[in-house]
């Protein structure tokens, strides 16, 4: 089925402890649908860029059959521009710079061509602006995946609310999940966010891996691989539900024992993101690259004989 | 196969955001031989306890099967006791009080009738105090696993070396393995410490889970059970050890794919233990327990179908 993705096409600027990079291709939008692009072949875009975004990058994304009718060019602007820089631990991270640009007045329009997508992700972006994108399909899809972060808790939290009130599952990370939730224990804070609106509930844990809530009281784990090297965590979120959705859309099938088959595609999906620099490593992946990964995946916790105590 | 476990039988006095404890019967060794008296009835103690010690906890152990002919008790001494007090996220710790007492000249005793055991667990304690166990029986085991700890990195490395290299498994938490290899990822850790001796290296992540790396390159991950609540994580470490031995020794395999359901029974008894004070919950577990709690850990990562693209 069709895939509607709304959110961020940008220029990031990035340091690690492994070297730093200009200006390139980034956003949340952008992760998202190269990570989908892997699933389904219809996936439309909208979001907004200035007159300083290189065609060759849009380009880059039509060839992956990302649809950009809904990519607004707002010639006489600036792209959005976020630069940052990583500790050695990969975990935390200074944001040296943020322009918002073309993204401080996004209204996001939704071209007729995509008014039949069954399935809507609303990449990180002010919460109001996701909740406009929805209102704005002429019929709901049959699932709305949202994510967000603590920067939008802090300053539009009421928008924030309102959105996720409307959204079948909310993927969040740890610390926003807590602070969110305002409970420390993830089981109780993803129970709180369910009776916030999202029927499902994911946190990431990053190198610790990906818990699903289910709507009944399902739990589901998916491990992080252990990686030799983390080379840039820019985008693994994003990467993350692109794969998921990706797979969801592909499969046409919302149950939770195929959204567990969809967190294992996400994780593996985020496990190339991490080793080059930006969209890199997403922008020519093969399938038997990727059948190979979500084979580590699956040993990783497989065990060959049931257990059984002589 | 019978057991011979080494380490501290002690007095604890806790303190967690839950509430504290009075001095409370601890110690690496008491946990290990709870846990793995959940397997095997042939558990043999090798330890130290002061004349404070009461009868009353030696016939507790008694009770599970633990012989106790390796258990000295020095009448006119004190038994080894450590305080500490937990922060609200259950991860960090203040040692409130550590008094060495029967361990600070501890010259553990093999009785004859331990000679035949098959399997040895090491529990933390000084390296060249585990080393002479190991020397002091006739015939090397079968197995030998160590439990260590970041103390003996920093006041007995060279002996912690000398332990290790004779050792088969070396049981640990990320920041203790990342201490001993000097490297931040585990993946690149474990293969420093399997060039120091042991062959398989377990690398516990608390809330996150454990890693097991076998001697081919092999990894395999069991999730911790999300908890609503971590009521003391004291103990957590050894319980989950003397799942994973007791489990080895009762079903005598010592494959890599039986160690990695070792790792399921380690991780499900340690999940029973921090959900009281001390050992408050491993005293009186039932066969129905226990199979109800791995059953929940492998549901956490089961997927019903396989996984395809449609």
């Amino acid at each position: 089925m069709s895939l509607l993705v709304v959110g961020s096409v940008a220029f990031d600027a990035l340091e690690t402890p492994f070297g730093k990079t200009d200006k390139i291709v980034g956003g949340a939008a952008t992760y998202i649908c190269l990570a989908a692009s892997y699933f389904t072949k219809s996936v439309n875009l909208v979001s907004v860029v200035g007159g300083d975004f290189l065609p060759q990058d849009i380009a880059m994304l039509q060839r992956h059959g990302v649809q950009t009718e809904g990519l607004q060019i707002k010639v006489d602007e600036k792209s959005f521009f976020w630069s940052g820089r990583y500790h050695n631990d990969m975990n935390s991270r200074d944001t040296l710079a943020t322009e918002l640009n073309v993204l401080a007045n996004f209204d996001p329009v939704v071209p007729d061509s995509y008014q039949d997508c069954q399935y809507l992700m609303l990449g990180n972006l002010a919460p109001g602006v996701q909740l406009s994108v929805l209102e704005r399909l002429t019929n709901r899809p049959k699932l709305v995946v949202m994510d967000t972060m603590n920067f939008w808790m802090e300053i539009a939290l009421e928008d924030l609310k309102k959105t996720l009130a409307q959204v079948d599952v909310l993927s969040v990370n740890d610390e926003e999940a807590r602070q969110l939730s305002g409970e420390y224990a993830l089981v109780k804070a993803a129970r709180k966010i369910q009776a916030m609106g999202p029927k499902t509930v994911i946190i990431k844990k990053g190198e610790h891996g990906a818990l699903l809530f289910g709507p009944e009281g399902e739990i589901y784990f998916c491990p992080a691989l252990p990686l030799e090297d983390v080379f840039d965590p820019t985008g693994a979120g994003d990467t993350f539900a692109g794969g998921f959705i990706g797979y969801l859309a592909a499969t046409n099938d919302t149950s939770f024992g195929n959204m567990k088959r969809a967190i294992v595609y996400g994780s593996a999906m985020a496990s190339f993101c991490v080793e080059r620099f930006g969209t890199e490593r997403l922008v020519d992946l093969t399938e038997k690259e990727l059948a190979e990964r979500v084979a580590r995946f699956l040993a990783l916790t497989y065990l060959e004989q049931p257990l059984s105590v002589a």
